[in-house]
């Protein structure tokens, strides 16, 4: 661990939140495209000032901040990923300070986007200052990738990504979010589920009807039950023809990394106020399944009157929204074709299957190189032996670095497993911020010397 | 008919469309407390000023408003039943003129309660006025019973009908609420269906999760869908055992009432939007099932996240409500028990079954004597045949007269079918309101020549 690198950061921290609430009082709401486009000119002048060649690089939705530095001949090459737009602040009275106007309490920076992702990307940012204010310069090549449209998806990522790989290829992908381990031990994470979100739309009479017509006229919320019944049995188990076809085994090292997790499932089940795990295939473990079990998953359900006490509607329309959790290889429009397939070749030609959005699975090795330089530094940041987990339940763009850019990608979170990413008060632990610039600093300080990275694993 | 009567009505209609004005300017509802007690009062003066001997009594809801006008010695006794309740009137920017604001236009009366059922009723009264004006006095003891409460299910009516059976004895009921057929004949009704109405709750987690945890946290909209899917089969067969134990087959009468009931199938299916029928068990004609079929209806589902777009939610709970519309001889008490045997005997101990109300089904039987001589004025009045239905899909109050009173009971509408009630713009169309008082004067006149009265069928 570089001492001057840690004296400058501890030296500079109070600044550095100050640096982060700019950001935060930016609003940059992809959802209703509020504020992105001057957040995305706001960021390029910020990386500019770090001596970042920047630019903001127009696609169909909102653009991509582009940054980078040039390290020496050959050396190797690093892409910071992070997303620069916030979730919608709603409800705001129940935050206890307005949402973009970021305030201290408790050793935590309140504000949206404090580690979702602003806060967490900036650490990034002022590790870069903090080895240019004492080393000089980076011993790596540096590229950054900021997009404005994580939150939704990401919709014009990959395009861009492979419209553009030589200017994003690199050695590898850093990206800081989600939270570390509630114990607070650090996170390693190499790979997140694909999704593939659709609604089954059924459609009975033209409008909602008395249900004393029951007998006589159909009911799309009976079709829908039955359609959705016929997806899955009550073991869970996905009864789509061919939905496990593509699975690919978990790995002994995969095994290995999920039995290392720890896991109290007494507590678990207490937590969540529930009697037993849901059933997989194979186990009913709740990290060993979260890891490598695809899912079929009602989101949401909705027909007729839901309110208090009676209405007897015989109702015209039902609506489910199912998201599909894909672990690799399955690839999420050959299993939309297999529901389709399922459903409107068989019982249920008049469900109208919409796909809402989809993203692929991504998977970074537990055998690469890089793993062990992160694992050490993390355990010299936090003094707590990190936590591997290959693959979470959770889905995001990932698999633009690993499946189009062909990059190992390390997931890296510095928030704290309270930090209310997506509701209201939420926060970034300001110890977080610290240890997450530290990290960053000796990340881009010590991966040049990574067996992979040296060897220019591309 | 008599002429003398006819005369009077028609020589004084605009006075009574002013007078039902009075009715209609008063909120009465129910659902919410409001106005009822009033009206109530307002209705036993009315009464009282057609010499009808009236009064206020309470119930632990909203109180019964009784008339008593005594006939000669050993006449039959004529019930004529009504309910003073109204729909809430939302939404109010719905209506063309306020909802309490009785306004004509196009031959109509437009207000809250103009044809449910404040205006369907009054034609009881304005009879006896024009019969005590023409012809001196009733040739039956006329009993009214207005309730407060049929809007909420009528919960306390069974109990008041059961303490005061002496005070209620008649030799029929008359009820004059729904709506004559689309084609202008005029319709009689001889049955309503059960209802049984309840709500399945499932309960998962604590609190809705980000849907990346459903490989390993249960979900109970599944456990929903599957419990639901477990009660009836894709022919609409309702799978809960003995359901079907106490239904009463169709008699031969029945079955030719309900062949003789107009009906246009491709009329139907293309005035729904729908290409076929829901099957029964024995047929998929529309009225024979509409009649005859009992049915287990999903009036209404919700779980997790149905607006636009995706949010991934694994929810914490799930909620159906189901109504059984119920044919003689079935018990809703002994439904609701079937059910709850069936689900949590069963694969679904833990799925909350909650019965919200229940009313049983009502019957008059085909062959009943009075059924001629209405059918007769019916025929006279309207200058068409009547359309008897020997059932309805729909349910109400009349099992209180069938079963608890042990009385036959006609549901005679004189409603046009685009009536609206219940919605925004309710009306009332003039000449059915003519029509319904010339009805009710020769039901009044001359169902005491009837056999069946004549008898004292008590």
């Amino acid at each position: 661990m570089s001492k001057a690198i840690q004296q400058y950061i501890e030296k500079h921290r109070s600044r550095f939140v100050e640096e982060l609430k700019v950001l935060l009082r930016h609003p940059s709401i992809s959802a209703r495209d509020e504020g992105c486009r001057e957040f995305a000119h706001l960021l390029a002048r910020i990386l500019a000032e770090l001596g970042v060649e920047a630019k903001v690089m127009p696609t169909p939705g909102q653009p991509m901040v582009y940054g980078h530095l040039a390290g020496p001949a050959g050396a190797p090459t690093i892409l910071v990923y992070g997303h620069y737009d916030v979730q919608p602040p709603e409800p705001l009275n129940a935050w206890d300070s307005p949402p973009f106007e970021p305030a201290i309490r408790d050793g935590r920076i309140y504000a949206r986007g404090a580690s979702d992702n602003k806060g967490q990307f900036f650490t990034y940012l002022k590790a870069v200052e903090a080895i240019n204010a004492t080393r000089g310069r980076l011993p790596v090549t540096l590229k950054f990738l900021f997009e404005g449209e994580e939150e939704t998806g990401s919709p014009h990522l990959p395009a861009f990504a492979s419209a553009n790989r030589e200017l994003l290829q690199a050695d590898l992908t850093l990206f800081s979010d989600s939270h570390i381990h509630e114990s607070g031990r650090p996170l390693v994470i190499l790979g997140l589920k694909g999704l593939l979100y659709v609604e089954l739309k059924a459609k009975g009479v033209r409008s909602d009807q008395h249900s004393g017509r029951a007998a006589s006229l159909p009911n799309p919320a009976w079709r829908l039950v039955w359609a959705l019944a016929s997806l899955k049995d009550r073991q869970n188990k996905v009864l789509i023809p061919g939905f496990y076809d593509d699975v690919r085994a978990p790995t002994a090292l995969e095994k290995e990394a999920i039995n290392a997790i720890p896991c109290d499932s007494r507590a678990l089940l207490d937590y969540y106020d529930i009697e037993t795990f849901a059933p997989g295939r194979f186990s009913d473990a709740y990290y060993f399944n979260l890891v490598t079990e695809p899912t079929c998953n009602i989101s949401g359900i909705g027909s007729g009157y839901t309110g208090p006490g009676n209405q007897n509607v015989l109702p015209a329309r039902a609506l489910a929204k199912l998201d599909f959790r894909l672990v690799p290889d399955q690839d999420p429009d050959d299993i939309l074709e297999k529901l389709k397939k399922h459903l409107n070749d068989g019982e249920f030609k008049q469900l109208e299957v919409v796909k809402i959005l989809s993203t692929d699975a991504s998977r970074t090795p537990l055998d690469s190189p890089a793993l062990t330089p992160i694992r050490q530094i993390l355990q010299t940041v936090y003094g707590a032996e990190p936590i591997v987990f290959p693959g979470i339940g959770a889905s995001g763009p990932n698999f633009v670095f690993t499946n189009i850019l062909k990059q190992p990608c390390f997931l890296i979170p510095f928030a704290s497993v309270d930090q209310c990413n997506h509701g209201p008060n939420e926060n970034f632990i300001l110890d977080g911020f610290y240890k997450g610039i530290r990290v960053a600093s000796e990340l881009l300080m010590h991966l040049a010397e990574a067996p992979v990275l040296k060897t220019a694993d591309r």
